[in-house]
């Protein structure tokens, strides 16, 4: 198996090995050894020649008539994923999304620890959620430093987003996930990603207006 | 303008025309009239093939040198994506996701209308979320009749998600965007999509253990 080439991913095809790795847990739970690219393609609604193409990044890969091997593909998704150790996660702002996503037992699932909270509400600094003790947003340069915080996520309101982006950023965080519905302008050494809720819900409404999705 | 061959788009292009949408409402306000494919690439970190790509899905539009009508480009992906119309929700759970949900304003501003919310904990029912009431799971049937419910959102706990989205399906709702961390089995004719809260942070942490992302 030769090493993959990084620089040639693109966006849609880390998206899509999420997605791949996903369905082998899955597969691995319901006992399967092998899959073959149909049928993994059949099971995310892609198509066969899609899985092939991705999965061929890998290098060759898999045994044909025999299909990947289950196991080892999840690992080897896992390993370029960055998902085989664990992130230190600081969660900005405990409104209804922060608190959701203290809750979301996925996160840790996967790697991705939340090991400090911040708000600058004083009603909400001190208060404690899901064994963790919210913070003084104050005293992020200081925190990040010294629990070795990864990424952040940003999840204040769209108002003072990008304010706290920028201090979250001056603490010396490189890897931002942004749930605030506005642009963040960052540095270009900040890695950012934003989740907007709306933009799956606008899927749905693609497909119920034009009655077709292929991929 | 030709006519667009929906059959043709890829899910991927459909999340990116997502994405042009809300750079285009952003360029609007920014008092732009047209934008060439090379600075709407730079805006979104793609590159300016994939644009021109994404977009000649809308037959010959703009004009060579001048670049995109940003007004026109916005009302066209708009009328794509289903968002000149409104699309009446119900939102199933109202728990730390359901709230967040039910506060974000977004979903208004794209034509998405939380009409009702369910949920089973009869401490829940009855209450007031945003000025709507909290309904009973039970009546789901009756209701998404009568208030004409386009789409659900379910964000209970993984382990009562696929009951709850059997239940929803047979009220006659066709399109569904599940939060809860497990993979549905719903009948072909209904339209699925799901939430990860993970994935987004995957992207986070494949960037940082590669170094680099393309697209």
């Amino acid at each position: 198996m030769s090493k993959p080439t990084n620089k040639k991913i693109s966006e849609s095809t880390i998206h899509r090995l999420s997605i791949y790795y996903r369905a082998l847990v899955t597969l691995e739970n319901e006992h399967y050894k092998t899959i073959s690219s149909k049928e993994l393609a059949k099971r995310e609604k892609l198509t066969p020649a899609q899985v092939r193409k991705d999965l061929s990044f890998f290098g060759s890969f898999g045994t044909r008539g025999l299909g990947y091997p289950v196991a080892e593909l999840r690992n080897r998704i896992a390993e370029i994923l960055g998902l085989t150790r664990l992130w230190n996660v600081a969660l900005i702002g405990v409104g209804n999304i922060g608190s959701a996503l203290v809750s979301y037992k996925e996160f840790a699932k996967q790697g991705f620890n939340i090991k400090l909270i911040f708000d600058n509400d004083q009603r909400k600094i001190g208060s404690n959620h899901k064994g963790i003790k919210v913070s003084d947003f104050k005293d992020i340069a200081k925190l990040v430093a010294s629990e070795k915080i990864d990424m952040a996520i940003i999840a204040v309101p769209a108002h003072t987003a990008q304010a706290t982006a920028d201090e979250v950023v001056a603490a010396g965080v490189k890897a931002i996930l942004n749930f605030a519905p506005i642009n963040l302008k960052l540095p270009a050494h900040v890695i950012l990603r934003s989740q907007n809720m709306c933009i799956e819900l606008e899927h749905l409404a693609f497909a119920m207006t034009n009655d077709v999705i292929s991929d």
